[in-house]
């Protein structure tokens, strides 16, 4: 193990998000031992990748192209604005099928502790973008932490002083969950937004 | 999610052991969004070591040199010789720091039903390393699987025959646990093999 290039790749393994020291070795030593062709093309994927994918001028999400494919399509409502915090939430959503409105991804959440501030989230570029005349309603999909709640309630503050109709994503207990084992709060919050 | 070089990486990232397709996701999102950097040295990292990493000449296990720096070590017992299936294993008991003797890897272990017979496995290498003269005792360290077992055994017998003192790791029970919480089969070994 004092191989230095092994080493090296070990390390970088490691960076990953989820992988500690005994995965990335596992992942290393399975990469060289049974599949060398599926590094290389780990590794022209991740140069393609930083090469190539930049962010939507309008959302912000991942894009190859100035404009993503999402807010080139005509098929979509554009009178629904969908705020998300990151890709992955807008990935999560966008597999449910159920949402044929565009979005807006913040790339963040507050996060005074951290210095995250309005700024770094872009909340004026939101705002121009939420103030188009054709956006109705701006929906806010943001985390239910703490971090996103306050996230949210900024956004929502700053959109309807700016006269939009915001909505939040409903808030209550999971689907496919046995009451018994949800927690209280999820509970209390189930109650008092009951329909 | 419909930009190509970013599935293709995620494809890349779900091909990695124990890797799924949500975990796959979160990294390549990572990578994008916080560690470009981190990005582009991974796939230095994969090109060098698949360019670099070879086999050692010797005990076969990974190395950038025709003979690893744990064969060339002149501090290590040459009389002790320890058999594992794969470098992981090896790096498992390099870490107990209470072997000091030299190595030999298998790559592999005896696996009828996948096609793989003593051949691929190299016994006839091993042989050849063992009957150097200097070895003296041959350790087989393979795995307490059905396979590995068969591995075990197989190895010790061509080693007998050859004259040479064969051992086996001990198999108990594990360090830590409550005999309560053990497996029989092992409680059943821990007996037999009492001492």
């Amino acid at each position: 193990m004092a191989e230095s290039s092994l080493n090296a790749l070990v390390e970088a393994l490691r960076r990953l998000p989820g992988v500690g020291i005994k995965s990335a070795q596992r992942m290393a030593f399975h990469l060289l031992q049974h599949d060398r062709d599926g590094a290389l093309r780990l590794a022209q994927a991740l140069r393609d990748a930083v090469d190539k994918v930049g962010h939507c001028q309008r959302c912000h999400t991942f894009s190859e192209q100035p404009v993503c494919e999402t807010c080139r399509d005509p098929q979509r409502d554009a009178r629904l604005l969908c705020v998300v915090e990151s890709p992955a939430d807008q990935a999560a959503l966008e597999r449910t099928g159920s949402y044929h409105g565009l979005y807006f991804v913040l790339l963040g959440r507050l996060s005074p502790l951290d210095g995250v501030g309005a700024r770094d989230i872009g909340v004026a570029e939101l705002l121009e973008r939420a103030g188009d005349g054709v956006v109705e309603e701006v929906i806010l999909a943001t985390s239910f932490t703490a971090e996103g709640e306050a996230t949210a309630h900024l956004l929502a503050q700053a959109l309807r002083e700016r006269g939009l109709k915001v909505t939040r994503l409903a808030r209550g207990v999971p689907a496919g969950s046995e009451l018994e084992y949800v927690d209280l709060s999820t509970i209390a919050h189930a109650l008092v937004e009951r329909r």
